[in-house]
């Protein structure tokens, strides 16, 4: 029988109930499709750094590297660490360490699932890149608290991590419609976006079945919203993939609908699979998180280990459930509830 | 009696159509209230960069200066001129010329215009840092054409610049609902991000009265979707205002009802007024550019120019135009037919 061994995180505030909810789902379909899942948890959490002064200890990426696959619940507690050291200790070190530099975004509308905006006909794919760009981190500031204080934050991007999350959203459309947008604002930031655009149109070249067109953010931003039908796979940098992805994430219900996949596409590291949302510790201890995004994402993780089958299976589960009405409204029904209607869908 | 110069630029494409329709209304409602508006105008677009080489003269901005205002239609046509051209050889110079630092754009539905979004419910205003920030056009490439290329973009933050613009948003939440929103994305740009989180903490102490909430950009897109009914001055840098500012052009109806005021607020210099749309060449010959955001750009005018019961006679005739369901939907109405409505709403 097959076997994929996961390295389990569920983090801080909701990422535990989440997590437990999308476990037990993935292992009652592993049984029913005659694969086994084996989890091995870690605790790492702002709990354990306020513990040991680390988000993860200090071999933790080489403890992650044996792994098939990473599911991740949600890390940060801000009253309690800074975002700055609980995201910088845990999420990001791993994006980055693993070169899971394809961070994938689904977004479209489960069956009952309201979303803000009068359309309910779009399904976007959002692929943003995960390892460079915007968020390099490279920067500085001078004349620090005087009226002359300077600061610069420069976006870093490389001819290689460029080309290769657009040959992954290439590959990406040739899967679905066959239509690519890439996302740039080259009339504002000459260096780094015409850069992009010049790497989008050499691509073009090379990938003539695939319908590519280029838009600025904020013009994409717009679309999203107004016109979400016209999109199918949607390629940004860390930035803008962000920002889109939240929006999609909008756009589909919310966050508790937003599952991602942050994938080493060569499979030269294992890929981590976590929702979109974050901790929600206030919400914590009601019992009300939403766990179709952690659902979500592990069916994306069972795609990625091969699993299709299954993952479709989980896929069409989640559907059945949120047609019956169940956990599509914010709040309404209990973590518990939620899961068990999935897991009843299931069999 | 009162008179304002006022510098006119249509422009590109249906730039001309909007202007004359927004001067025609400005002009009626001066001679009702009792003062008189000049124009000049300038014939400054990708047709005169074609036949004289540039898209303004050399003295433009010389000439520029010693009006009381600015208003302009809209600039491009990259099928004759690249952006990179005709945006940086007039828009953006103007905007840094006279330090329009502060970029302010309404977003609320008029009465009779179905947004994309379910709810209606929403009144807000954004202001965008227009001078530095991201679009400073630091940067560059090395390696260029070899695998190894690299390109870096580097946002400038300065505190004067930061500071001005945040002092405006405060004084704008204070005329209004009293709240405002920062918006940054400071757990992943830790540099120029932190840095516009900490003046905003600065200038929160000085404005108690005033209700202040950090938002991360992404998340910001998110809740203009999802609860813009929550937000009333929004504040960001010059990409994240970019991108935020078409978003609300998009809730509220699409970029025929956007418009925008580039203000230099300590009035050393004039400021600009301008529909957010651009140039869309293809439509110009139709006559159906809708002139609603000229018209609503031209109130914003009159109010800067101190013509305040003058700008709300305008908005007042948009509000009545359109809630007879004229100019409400895009394409419908004629340019020519939607003018007349609100001049006559005017009378
Ligand atoms: C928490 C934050 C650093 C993270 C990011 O920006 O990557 C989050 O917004 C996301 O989208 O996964
Ligand atoms: C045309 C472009 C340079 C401009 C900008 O980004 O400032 C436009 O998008 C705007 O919002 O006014």
């Amino acid at each position: 029988m097959t076997s994929h061994s996961i390295a389990v995180i569920k983090g801080d505030g909701i990422g535990a109930a989440v997590i437990d909810a999308a476990w037990e789902v993935l292992q009652a379909v592993a049984k029913g499709s005659g694969f086994a899942l084996h989890d091995t948890a870690f605790p790492w959490s702002c709990d354990h750094y306020l513990e040991t002064g680390a988000m993860m200890p200090a071999d933790g990426i080489d403890t992650l590297r044996r792994f098939d696959a990473i599911l991740l619940g949600a890390v940060g507690w801000p009253a309690k660490v800074p975002d700055a050291v609980s995201l910088h200790g845990l999420l990001l070190p791993i994006r980055k360490a693993f070169d899971q530099y394809a961070n994938v975004r689904p977004h479209r509308l489960l069956p009952g699932v309201q979303g803000p905006l009068r359309t309910d006909r779009f399904d976007i794919l959002c692929v943003r890149e995960n390892t460079e760009g915007e968020y390099a981190g490279a920067g500085g500031r001078i004349h620090v608290g005087t009226p002359h204080e300077v600061a610069v934050e420069t976006g870093i991007f490389t001819r290689r991590g460029v080309e290769r999350i657009l040959r992954f959203a290439f590959t990406q459309a040739r899967k679905r419609r066959g239509k690519l947008a890439s996302v740039t604002k080259s009339n504002a930031q000459k260096h780094s976006m015409v850069f992009w655009d010049e790497i989008t149109r050499q691509l073009a070249a090379e990938h003539p079945d695939v319908e590519v067109t280029s838009y600025h953010v904020d013009a994409m931003a717009a679309r999203m919203v107004t016109a979400p039908e016209s999109l199918d796979v949607v390629v940004a940098s860390n930035l803008f993939g962000d920002i889109l992805t939240d929006l999609g994430a909008a756009i589909q219900g919310g966050l508790g609908f937003a599952a991602s996949a942050n994938l080493n596409p060569e499979r030269g590291a294992p890929s981590m699979f976590e929702p979109v949302h974050g901790s929600a510790p206030d919400i914590a201890p009601l019992g009300i998180a939403n766990p179709i995004a952690a659902i979500w994402s592990g069916a994306m993780m069972l795609e990625h280990l091969g699993e299709t089958a299954a993952a479709e299976r989980v896929m069409a589960a989640l559907a059945a459930t949120t047609a019956r009405g169940i956990g599509t409204i914010p709040g309404k029904d209990r973590t518990n509830a939620i899961t068990a209607a999935v897991l009843s869908a299931l069999s």
